[in-house]
């Protein structure tokens, strides 16, 4: 590859597809799906990757803002948009114009929706989120009683679904989820006539109990294994080759980067790469990650800068050396979980912390 | 504040010219001043920050890349603007017809703009990078002393600065200070006639043998402290207003969020806050930062989450509760250093991380 001056973020397109027939395969006879788009498709670029889903069949989608559900609409004009903030008072009428679909988290935002549709005279499509453990958003217990008693509450909402939110759905282990799962159960029989979405990626691996009627995949569509404790089902998505601006070769004994964190010795290669934690590399992986390159792993030595890490190269060939214009620092070989592993975070926040400094290219 | 479905990023311009002011006192007579305003000015809005620090007298700004020349020409278009990623083979004409300054960081740099300023007929300017123990770019000892003993590799360069850069400047008593500005100085002495730029916010900081012709302040012009260590010279610039959509009472001991690494009790009041690791809260924040309310300090409990954080709001009293539509997670009270030291890094990671899904004001 040419040098072009910056680092090369590709995103493969077809991989996303792929991720999202493999999961959508692993649902029961009947399950729905819509697919989680938010915070820019997990940084992967909405736009693209809705437009991806859409033409390999998805037509359901969840976002977190009204914002992103107007960029969402503006790709797939006949797609059912799920907004899981839901609404404040002053979105209620462009969510209602556009057709959006709110989650309503609370009593507030049911009686909100509930007025306007007095006043518009229709019922307006909805969903009730009701918490059983993760205690984020969604009604009480005691709250949600109240709802399911009393029809008044919802007399202008067309109730979608039932929602409610895994929060330990990534370790099966974890006795949360059969807690969280027999709420559920619970919830939904006092409110028998109405659809349940619940499972999230890892809700969907666990299998049929939790997929309910819908389920919401968002990281799994994405490359990050939604399961860590077993083999991932899915395929990297992401691959983020990072630009070779510079090798040096160790004239007398120095340390590399700020701080001096790192002494490299007479004779050592240095190569400096066009990445930084202004890029989504995490300044976590200062000393404590790899490139690859031709089945090479390169440290990152010293701290991650803003725009840019320092590789010890010094076991690449000089033949090779040459032709190094480009190391991955994410991809196949240096996954999004491995690289999240190695930030003391989750593949999430790798993803959506990549930067706009990139030439991103979708294939 | 009337709640509008998101949380609110304020940058506070006149405390940037203040600290732009203040930072510039600092600086012996006759010394100049380029502020770096590279990767979006720190995350804050380079149009914004460039168009101010001009009004306030600036007329020298750093960027890394060629792409952020642009955009800052577009708002300032008489400014001199140096590009410290230098240039790439494809970048040389864009770069000369544009008058941008790039720094040029190895032999094969130098040669490309050497070449092309013989190739049009007259000196381009340039500055000439050499590494004084930063180990990231410039050129090493033996290449320098080729330049400096050979005039003809820069017989078309006008080159306006020989310029290093400091690792340690944040630790006045590293002893690498004195190290890099006694091989600044030999460096110097070896091209008497080329002014040299030196000095970061914290070499500024350090006094004024570390200034020398020409100082490039970043961090501390955007509000972080540039010596730790010592009281900080620079005011806050960044507010961040967190929106809370949801405050919930407990009804059952239960935990919080995602792997449920936070017990609350019943009774505990809970409020949910859109501000999540997509918008540049860190993960490495959870169980482990507060905001601040009304001279109180709330803490974040349970795993920060893509779009959300949980806060303990128990303390607040009721009648307060009611009007607590925002708080404040970074600012004067929960300020970037701190913020930074929670999350296990440094404020400028701090600050490039901030996403874009808050309404930003500027003020």
């Amino acid at each position: 590859m040419k040098k072009i001056g910056k680092s090369i973020l590709e995103i493969n397109l077809s991989r996303i597809q792929k991720n999202y027939l493999v999961t959508t395969k692993k649902l029961k006879k009947g399950v729905t799906t819509a697919v989680v788009v938010k915070a820019n498709a997990y940084g992967l670029g909405m736009k693209e990757v809705s437009k991806t889903l859409y033409e390999g069949g998805c037509r359901d989608f969840c976002v977190a803002y009204v914002e992103e559900a107007f960029a969402l609409r503006k790709v797939c004009d006949d797609a059912s948009i799920i907004i899981f903030n839901g609404l404040q008072h002053n979105e209620i009428e462009i969510v209602s114009s556009n057709k959006f679909i709110p989650v309503l988290n609370d009593l507030y935002q049911i009686e909100l929706w509930n007025k306007w549709g007095k006043k518009s005279g229709q019922k307006l499509p909805g969903i009730i989120h009701v918490d059983t453990g993760m205690g984020r958003l969604g009604l009480t217990e005691s709250n949600f009683e109240r709802i399911a008693h009393d029809p008044k509450y919802t007399e202008y909402i067309d109730i979608k679904y039932l929602m409610s939110h895994l929060s330990c759905a990534d370790t099966p282990l974890s006795l949360d989820n059969e807690r969280q799962l027999k709420l559920m159960m619970k919830y939904s029989h006092m409110m028998p006539n109405v659809k349940v979405t619940f499972a999230n990626s890892a809700g969907v691996y666990l299998g049929y109990d939790y997929q309910f009627d819908h389920v919401r995949p968002g990281c799994a569509i994405y490359g990050v294994n939604p399961i860590p404790s077993w083999p991932t089902p899915v395929q990297q998505v992401a691959t983020l080759m990072g630009e070779v601006v510079q090798i040096r070769t160790i004239e007398h004994d120095q340390t590399i980067s700020y701080q001096g964190r790192y002494r490299a010795h007479k004779g050592d290669k240095i190569a400096t790469v066009l990445c930084g934690y202004a890029d989504g590399y995490h300044r976590a992986l200062s000393n404590n990650s790899f490139a690859f390159y031709d089945g090479m792993r390169l440290p990152v030595v010293g701290n991650v800068t803003m725009d840019m890490i320092m590789l010890d190269v010094s076991s690449v060939p000089e033949t090779k050396l040459e032709h190094m214009n480009y190391v991955e620092l994410l991809g196949d070989n240096i996954t999004v979980d491995e690289l999240a592993f190695r930030a003391r975070t989750i593949g999430y926040e790798v993803l959506t912390s990549l930067g706009n400094r990139f030439e991103r290219i979708y294939k």
